[in-house]
């Protein structure tokens, strides 16, 4: 079986594409995470309402997550 | 008694149907959980307001998880 | 005095009709609950703003339910 | 000094009414709780803008309740 | 300094204005709280976008409550 | 490296404004507060769409908070 | 691995952009945090649907953080 902070842990430095609550999307690559699925995520974009945005790094807290894809 | 969690365990590797919270619907097959039902899915479609989107493989937050529909 | 999870227990292989947070209803026969108050149900009927959907089993979350009637 | 479970449990037997978070009103009689102020309450009637209905025995979660008024 | 329990402690017996997040006004007398900032109120009125109920006594949740005004 | 709650400690005794989650700004004299972020604070001006009330003492839930500022 | 906490460490007396639930912008210099993500940050600009205002030193509540940008 697969548990998903092992899956989270195969996921360093792969991208992702992530859905957060409000709506945003965030692409980036995957630099860590802790158990409560807070994350870094590096060349990391922005999509809100088709508007884009680069953010470089960024630290992302977990409990604004709705799913992660795998890319 | 039918555990819920249980119940997630023997659905693991068949197809389920879950509604979140913000109305998204998931298809997919439930390849692992945790204690939380954050749960990890393969072969993922997602519908949302008449449109679909195919996502591979996504790591579900449990949080925003309405029900998990067996089919 | 009756609590909350005896009565819960009581009314598995029962017939409930819960009112979930986003307004659903969902009616169905309990088979199984946790501390949580997740619940499995069997023999599904969702109702949402007019619309009726059938979906068999179902593991319900807790924390999004409102009220759960005993019939 | 009234402990606020104290009450709770002084009032059980007696009709309450409840506000909850979505603006609904429980009226019932009270016939158990626990310590997360979940609830059992017989003899219900629902009243949800300006609609009446009866719910016969329900169980209410705690999470949901904004105030509850002894009568 | 003020530790806020030991405030609501000195407010025993004391008349307090309440703002409720959803914008609910409660007047009252408070009669007893616990560690949650549940309170047991006496003589409450309740004040909603420009309408007042007599509630007599009321059990709070404390988790509803923005502030608590002395008076 | 200055702790949050090490910088609240502080400013015991100095006026501070608050933005609370409904966009009220709480203006007022820190006098006490828990390790939860609950505040006593005086002399406090509330000020909600362009409407000011003075509330002198008030207890404030720290979970409404959003960022406090120091004056 | 670079763990969220790690990272929010190396960024003391650097300048973050962060983006708040409530859709706000807070721009300024971290001088410090604890392990909720609280953050004590200086010379800091907040901007709201086109407004900036200047806030000087704040103390912001983690839980309304949704994502730390490093600059």
């Amino acid at each position: 079986m697969a548990l998903p902070l092992d899956v989270l842990e195969k996921s360093v430095n792969q991208k992702l594409s992530l859905l957060l609550k409000d709506g945003r999307f965030i692409d980036g690559k995957l630099t860590g995470y802790d158990e409560y699925m807070n994350m870094v995520l590096d060349d990391v974009e922005e999509t809100y309402e088709e508007t884009k945005r680069r953010l470089g790094t960024i630290i992302l807290r977990g409990n604004n997550v709705v799913s992660i894809s795998l890319m």
